[in-house]
């Protein structure tokens, strides 16, 4: 038997006149005659031209939507519109029947999204998620091509944590204890000396405090796993288990941090466009016609690629939390009272209509915003010398909003210890935390790059349980 | 002032005298004139001259071990023993100091591995947990770079999992209700509606079903991810949390398996000789000198190098197991009843010291085990015509024993319903996976790579615990 080669090897290559084997699954089957065989390497289909009068009838009808074969023959120029060549089929094997009157594929209307969303696991047989999925592998190999490219170790943080690191949510609970009948204290509490690892613990919301100790012995190190959220908001934006990454750079100020995060993205969508450009395509034309059924106003200006492209090749703007106030405070719908949260002054917390503003009408650009109050944000920003703001910064995209939060770090042990316990965060659960501070403490900063969310900007989605395999979600855990 | 070089650079470099500004930690100061200084990008110091006479008294006591330094000045070629250029500093700036009265890595001995483990937040900072873990970094590079490299798709599957993939082990409840006080239903049970999910949830302990839906869609998809077991084995080879890689091919009969696992695990060892040769010196020779402590009998004849290269230069030997059983039945140990368990003929489940056996004495090579008996592999393993054996196959390796297991899966939906059957795994529960075999099924097969067993091959460590950067083990999840 010829050798098995992928579609996109077929379809990709110049050649012509050559035997091979295709292996896949059939996406159409018309005239008795021509087969659009998928493997899953692209979303360009092959076409497998059959001898439909030398063919066993039993055989045709088996060559239905969905069903697995394999067919050799001759790859030889095709005559028909829509594909440079064609496989003639010499051989033909049915792998796995596919029943047409229970596929759920095999539906003659396009099945909807939400559709599709309760059959995740048949939906990356489509065209969309075939294209999402193969640009989710790419997007995460280039987080690791940049980051190895840059000489970051890449430090696999727990999943499961008995700290809870920065307050950042509601926890799962990860346990073994008989929930039934769990064992007690004197005083009646839950004894968690009992369970698996002596003690209460979570899933961790965020690798960030375990990175901080890797990058004070490696200098640059990145996280890309698993966080989780146990919070009970059912909205196409939350998942209560999504994918993090999370550098961490010793000897970093904000501006190094903020000008790595803005080469990282640019890399990520760098790296896609030159390798998943037919994958991108598809969706910005679908992208395309889902903006055609929006009325005129709300429909976007630029298309996906577009959008992409600009990004890539223009500078963020950067400024800080107070000019932004400035400028929100005398934007027309502060003016006017179209903000849901009016703007009264310094202090407040942006809420994401500021946020859309700012990027979507007044700069029409990502933008990194900077120095914000202490009190909205986290423990471990380092403090400002005016003792009011703390160098954090967010990236705001359109569309999605925050993409990116980070900051400079806290280095300063008395400092820190200070914020802790202003903001009633457990010192003494936090000791080895606060040893990086002891020993030998340097300026470092990091940030979090919420890795769904870069997968809604590049694909075009608007729900975020379309960007993710098997999506975890308030009430529902399939698959 | 000038730019900031990390030590690898200005070590691998052949240039000499240009300025530099170096930032790292002090791993040692001597004769008040010689800073060796780290900073995590190789395991090599730079070594930096300050002109003691000319520098502060003061600032001269900062500099102890573990400080954080910024310093700038020529780089020039050393006089000195041990390295070819030197930093000759012009200015010093002390950025964290540390107290050597305090910090635990101060120590004149040197510190156990044990001791090491207890502050795990600081082995960073070692020459030993710096190579492990630049090795570690590396060797997940590779991982993803031998898939992407052959067009697989990385897919994220769920942590959080309402079903048993496997019944590979016990698991951990991940869940949200009050402990204290549960939701029950009429009968007195936990209600399990209640909880976020509005299921019962656990913990992953393998991605592989959901894994072989994606491969019934691109053909050829890999999970790289953190997988959970919630056994009470408090031992130096297992971890409750641990990274798996699990491959799952359309169209891949046994043969094809073992042959991508093959190749996988030499690009793997092959990469990080490449990229790592001088943390891998580093462990050869602690683990040499480890050795050197053992009994005669007890020492390893191949040196760390030696066995990576050993691996990578011989084919793996691929036998049944029927084959093997006979191997054993025949061995001197068995004969002489020096195994705890004597092989008394086919069917008896291979334990430790019978692949250790055949992998060490007999083969001296990396073994292929296949066709083990139905009995005791899992329900979705292929069954063979003799309905006795499944195409099952285990590698094991020399110290590690089982370092993959995978096998080609039942693609017959009738006879996989069967052995769900006969193995008490609920049918209704896995109709979504059983759904790949009612649409398009096809031969399929893939493998599960435990990253940390891969590890303690590579890195020649004897603990797992010392190959990840915070061991989770019963009783224990600090950090």
């Amino acid at each position: 038997m010829s050798q098995r080669l992928k579609v996109k090897q077929i379809l990709s290559d110049d050649k012509t006149h050559y035997e091979a084997t295709v292996k896949g699954w059939v996406r159409s089957f018309r005239n008795n005659q021509f087969i659009a065989l998928n493997d899953g390497s692209t979303n360009n289909n092959l076409q497998i031209v059959i001898d439909a009068e030398n063919t066993d009838a039993a055989l045709l009808k088996r060559i239905t939507t969905g069903a697995a074969i394999s067919a050799a023959g001759q790859v030889i120029p095709s005559m028909g519109k829509g594909q440079r060549v064609e496989l003639k089929a010499e051989t033909l094997e049915i792998l796995g029947d596919c029943d047409p009157e229970k596929y759920p594929l095999q539906l003659k209307n396009k099945p909807s999204l939400e559709y599709l969303r309760e059959i995740a696991h048949l939906r990356f047989r489509t065209n969309t998620f075939g294209a999402i999925f193969r640009i989710r592998h790419s997007l995460a190999f280039a987080v690791h091509k940049f980051f190895n490219d840059r000489g970051f170790v890449y430090l696999h943080t727990p999943i499961v944590t008995a700290s809870d690191a920065e307050g950042a949510g509601e926890m799962f609970r990860v346990t073994t204890l008989d929930m039934k009948n769990p064992p007690r204290t004197e005083a009646g509490e839950i004894d968690y000396k009992e369970d698996f690892f002596g003690r209460s613990t979570n899933l961790t919301v965020s690798g960030q405090l375990e990175g901080e100790l890797g990058a004070m012995a490696f200098g640059e190190i990145y996280t890309f796993g698993p966080t989780f959220r146990a919070e009970n908001s059912n909205t196409a934006r939350h998942l209560a288990e999504f994918w993090m990454i999370e550098p961490e750079m010793a000897f970093y100020a904000l501006e190094d941090n903020m000008d790595l995060a803005e080469a990282f993205i640019k890399s990520l969508i760098s790296h896609i466009l030159e390798h998943n450009r037919e994958d991108l395509d598809f969706l910005a034309t679908r992208l395309a016609e889902e903006e055609k059924q929006k009325p005129q106003q709300e429909r976007s200006d630029m298309g996906l690629i577009e959008k992409l492209e600009f990004v890539l090749h223009n500078e963020f703007v950067r400024i800080t939390y107070t000019e932004a106030i400035d400028i929100l405070k005398d934007s027309k719908p502060n003016r006017n009272k179209k903000f849901q949260y009016l703007i009264e002054g310094w202090g407040a917390d942006l809420q994401s209509e500021h946020e859309r503003y700012l990027v979507e009408k007044h700069f029409r650009k990502p933008v990194i915003l900077t120095d914000y109050p202490k009190e909205i944000k986290s423990f471990y920003m380092k403090l400002n010398d005016d003792n009011k703001t703390v160098r954090a910064m967010d990236i705001l995209f359109p569309g999605i909003g925050e993409i990116v939060g980070g900051s400079q770090r806290e280095e300063d042990y008395d400092k820190l210890v200070q914020r802790m316990q202003d903001m009633h965060v457990p010192v003494d659960e936090l000791s080895w935390y606060l040893d990086t501070r002891r020993f030998g403490t340097a300026p470092h900063s990091g940030f979090g790059l919420g890795f769904e969310r870069m997968m809604l900007f590049v694909t075009g989605m608007t729900n975020i349980r379309d960007v993710i395999p098997f999506p975890r979600t308030p009430k529902s855990a399939e698959f």
